[in-house]
């Protein structure tokens, strides 16, 4: 934290302010500079929500912090890259990871036939929503706990690791025990009581930006499930909220590099909800095979035009297997040599 | 819901359209204009979210949506404003309602002393926060369940009602037996699971507007909670994200007119989350009862430099005294004719 | 400017960067913390640009800018308020001072009826465009030259400052000669070469803030006329942009509070192009005057239905006088002491 | 251009508002539904921004624009690609061009190695600023004149076409005289007097999109210079501005099929001012031509910590050979199949 003083400001009042800072706990540096003294507050972190209160001394002007507020996310705390197993799957390794399917599982009949596509296709986990996260109370809330029972009949017969979504805490426990993955959607991305109750789950989660949160305060959301025990966490950029209406929220794949130098752990892509339109699907799943992510997530339906939700973001089969053919090309591409020298 | 054809669409397309629409339910009213044909799709709302897959349809170039998502919270369906009513005091009437207190419950001591001057400087909720939102899992979560039993303790002695914020579904009947108003933090106006869970307590909502929550998604969120039958919420806008650092987030204080003509619900406002600093919280203020809201929600503590989060943001004693009196003169404008007319 | 070293730089790098800041003018202060070094450099703001280039160094994790680029804008430099005299008229002085008129300049009988609505109401500066800029090139884009002609006439005949927008620096004399103030609009508040030319007329420049632009980069565009010797320049808060779409631009009022803090230049506020509908304008013209600004820019037209641009977020006459009315009531309030006293 | 009418508007209101439709010179359909009644207003566009004044008749709730604003840059205006030709490149058809060079002309050598990194990387166009817009009246303001003469210098020895940007209409004639291309900047996109005056030009126009400027907004801007007949015009994402800080911008890639799909003019991106950091340039501009841009704009510098301007994200020769690698063997797959088909 660097407290940077007024430019009148008195030799009491630096004094005033480095006293405070040793009373809060930390060590203050000051640098006297020809316009303005700064005072460098150096301790543990632990503080340093009180050391914001700074503001309120006298020749104060303002406070920058300085340190990431993240610990277990961060590469500086480990080496490498985590890689999540999910039986023979590793997502954050050198394979590109490909969960899709429905956004709303609606009966066994579409699950199954959803299913079919995405193994023809050639992707990895089959996504479906049993508890689905409407805008309206009016809106199909999802088949809930008979759409569980759907999803890990159609595993079992299709041999598909599955990923869904828990929105509720009550409800961990027996999305847990039908999926392979939990997922946090971009809603809950800062319900912090949902964070600690999967962090004590022994499935993997994929934590989905949400659409207001910066990149920063996903690693903390992170942060939150590793340090509730779970070290299995896979994220997900899903497009951010702007002011451009073209596409349903920007995808920001600058995100990912960022990520990638920031954090250990894998980071996917959902153009899907980003694009809110099918026919910019196929170019940002590309678009994210290049810039260097572990994998996406793709909504696929049988008949798109029939979907009960979110249709207009869903491929078609025959979209899917073309998108998954221009993966397949890329993701060689990228293994031999690109993407890998830096 | 209209639905836009391409300029070079056929007449087989635009049949095939109408037959789709009719086919879900809706009623197709085409109108052929001189570049285009645009097709409304006239019926109850039900099926709008499949709606939306027409874009799937050869010949469709977008799908604009017309109807308000929301009617419970519509002014539509309810003539005259909802007054919520709490002991002796009503909100969203002609009474200017201010709610203050300290973001955190830190001790009893720090509890009674911020009740001590929310009653001396003539406001009317204490609130404080016993289950804290903290974007960082190493910061203090709250004193959760003992903080809720200083709340109701201070609230006896001192007869101030007292609003609290809820996080999960497992706690709100706790929070309900020792608050008089619930309140849903920014982080979770889309977490549907409390909103049902809220919407079937007794006692009022504070429902605060999200940093990336649009106007329209506040009042669907307003909207789960009197669909499950609790018709007392009162809504606050404290703040939405945007490019600019210079305020912790920009007020947006158009949407107080915005709402108060969408809606019968009370519209309240909290400069200090949006402004972030202290020294911007008393301007803010000031414009939020000439912009016509109903009421405040400002952070005040006996020891800004020593609370445990907000710091930056909280008034001292003497600047919230300067407050008030400012909030009483210019209320009294407003009650004397200011503002009625419209 | 703080460079913030890698938690595992080595001791050469820190030398290395502290080398590297003294050969480019600036003095390195080191802070080596428990975590990581930080370095200050120190300087007098000149190589600031080329400062941020060590990043590219080895062991460098990123650079914090310290100071504040503007000088001539900032209180630092200036005591007291900068008040801009135009004949009797003081702006930034105790009055409140309302420019209106219509958005376009459309006829010498609209032009004198729109005045004559000014005056009646009691605001003190007329408004009008002459030269447009419109998003589309297939709109109207001004009355130009003649347009300033009838402005200069109305003037005389009615005792009315004026005050128009300049887009071109070829058209900087022209206005010069026919208005009493030259405004710079939202698209132009970067046009470094319009800001440098309004810099050398002798005339007082209004310039809007862009919707794109933060408050930081609004000052240091302050600072481009103030450079060039034209220390008269008045700021304009006229909307951001934002996610929300139920206003055409997001007003920032708290912008307001922040620049009275940074800047000695009198802030107005137009309300009008923030909120694209007349029915906000009323209300957030009054929450202008509670939160301190100096002044105020309205659209107002004889008959808004028949204008021809920005008729939706124009005032009817009766209306505006209605705003003037609420206007003075607010002003005389805040006179009375309100907001005197920080 | 759509009415809603409220719920409760009268007959004789909608009647009212039908008259008005036809005396501006439209045709009304109205379509009378379950809940509200809405109204087509058909016409050529001319009063478009007339008919938005519509919200002031009683009874209307809501204007909704149907018809895109731009022609000359649309698809539907023209087949095929606009593909710019120079010399013996081609920009808009196979082949994926490259501008590389620095931010700003320092002097002749800086410009003569710049201009020897590219060639060597084998990127086709040289870029370099003559005229800076910069944030601060204090920064370098470029080599102006002297600059452009230098640009002529070395691409009479290389070979090189070479593009620049131009700041004020004043200078239009002396840039197309020493350039290739003009380039037009982020912050002068809506800058109309200037585009008016490149759209007199008979060089191309390289038209970077705006931090704030929406798609359709930036299309609205080359309609300004394509109806003021110069219709060959380049379009380039380089990145908005939103709540993140992670990156200086945002780099929007999901523009890019926006725009293929809406216009005809060739689409290239510029990863280097929308990173602000070197080492997020070569992931974004992989990621470039896996999404189906045209070409890249990138900044290269001989030794960027010695750069005037923007060397943090300028690339150091070797990262821009890797970039080039990179990109030829994506090109190839993009070319043999992939991002074809669609």
């Amino acid at each position: 934290m660097i407290i940077v003083m007024k430019k009148n400001a008195t030799e009491a009042q630096i004094e005033h302010v480095i006293g405070w800072i040793e009373s809060v706990g930390y060590t203050a540096h000051p640098s006297r500079g020809v316009e303005r003294t700064i005072i460098g507050a150096i301790g543990d972190g632990r503080g340093q929500a009180q050391l914001k209160s700074v503001e309120h001394l006298s020749g104060v002007e303002k406070v920058v912090p300085i340190l990431k507020p993240y610990k277990l996310a961060s590469r500086e705390t480990r080496e490498g890259n985590s890689v999540i197993r999910i039986g023979d799957l590793a997502i954050g390794g050198p394979d590109f990871i490909v969960m899709a399917g429905p956004c709303t599982i609606e009966s066994e009949e579409q699950l199954m036939e959803s299913a079919y596509i995405v193994k023809k296709g050639g992707a990895h986990i089959l996504r479906g929503g049993a508890y689905k996260p409407r805008t309206s109370p009016y809106s199909f809330q999802g088949m809930e706990e008979e759409g569980l029972k759907l999803l890990k009949q159609v595993r079992e017969r299709t041999g598909l690791p599955v990923v869904t979504e828990v929105m509720n805490t009550t409800e961990v426990d027996l999305v847990e025990a039908h999926a392979d993955i939990l997922q946090i959607g971009a809603r809950n991305v800062q319900n912090f009581a949902l964070l600690k109750k999967v962090g004590q789950a022994r499935k993997p989660v994929l934590l989905k930006r949400g659409m207001m949160t910066t990149i920063e305060e996903l690693l903390m959301s992170a942060e939150y499930i590793l340090s509730s025990g779970n070290d299995r966490v896979i994220l997900c950029e899903r497009g951010i909220r702007t002011f451009e209406t073209a596409t349903r929220n920007t995808l920001d794949l600058s995100a990912v590099p960022v990520l990638k130098q920031a954090t250990h752990l894998p980071v996917i892509v959902d153009p899907s909800h980003a694009a809110g339109h099918w026919n910019y699907v196929i170019p940002l799943a590309r678009a994210a095979v290049a810039v260097g992510a572990d994998g996406l997530l793709i909504e696929v339906h049988p008949e798109p035009e029939k979907a009960v939700s979110d249709g207009a973001q869903s491929l078609k089969p025959e979209k899917f297997y073309q998108l998954m053919e221009d993966v397949r090309v890329l993701e060689k591409v990228m293994r031999n040599g690109i993407g890998a020298k830096p």
